[in-house]
């Protein structure tokens, strides 16, 4: 299990390996972004690229996927109350592999609920050449391995 | 079709209504983000919330079918860049109607490809109670309308 204590900064967690599925890209894609770029290889190459392109959500999707296998399942976390500089950097393709680095940046008790601390995180989530596709910055609260006491420390 | 043009500073596309289904709800969170409190009742009112709350991502993947729908596969919509502040506010539920509104914010030409341009918009997700669920802000390029002449204006 990790706690909040365990989010010290300048820690980097790595994840994945994960392979996208052709066919969960384009399940997805039918879902939530019916964009031609996403479903139709033809609509695809005359936007320049050489295949259809994931759903930047999708991407957003499987980094938390990552996140889950990779710690948050496994965590103290209650609860995430958004994302800053959510960045689509570079296509995602079928078959590409991605991985994700978490670096923490800061980290705090909370103030008001003593019990639990803000983390923030930046997320680098690259393919298989390195590249980076997608970038953002996270925020969650954690409960903590020891509370303080209430009206210490 | 709506070019950059048709998004003017302070034009509000109103986006839905869509309920969300309690199965598509549970699979989202199954494939995506396997969270206790997005698929085990208990563990959801251990943590203080009447029912199973939904992913955020998958929220977020919501508004994008409710633009998808509304507007963008009959848009010049070339890609986005990216989101900015993601604010998860309250807790969406099995049955809740979500309704959106995207206000555009500053729209600009792009300097080094004048054949399109920039829209930043200000979402905001609401449900029945007219409760915003999720507010973020979105940077997307349109392919305009009447593209500049090479060298002017």
């Amino acid at each position: 299990m990790l706690y909040f204590e365990d989010f010290s900064v300048g820690r980097v967690l790595h994840l994945g390996p994960l392979t996208v599925t052709r066919s969960e890209m384009i399940a997805f894609a039918r879902a939530f972004d019916p964009q031609g770029i996403h479903l139709s290889p033809a609509a695809a190459i005359e936007r320049g690229f050489p295949d259809i392109i994931a759903s930047g959500w999708y991407t957003a999707a499987l980094f938390m996927r990552m996140q889950c296998e990779g710690f948050l399942t496994r965590s103290s976390c209650i609860v995430s109350p958004g994302i800053d500089a959510l960045r689509w950097l570079h296509p995602v393709y079928a078959d590409d592999t991605l991985s994700a680095a978490v670096t923490v940046v800061s980290s705090r008790i909370s103030i008001s609920k003593p019990d639990r601390g803000i983390v923030l995180s930046h997320a680098s989530i690259t393919n298989a050449a390195g590249t980076e596709v997608l970038t953002m910055e996270t925020t969650a609260l954690y409960g903590c391995r020891y509370p303080a006491p209430p009206g210490g420390p």
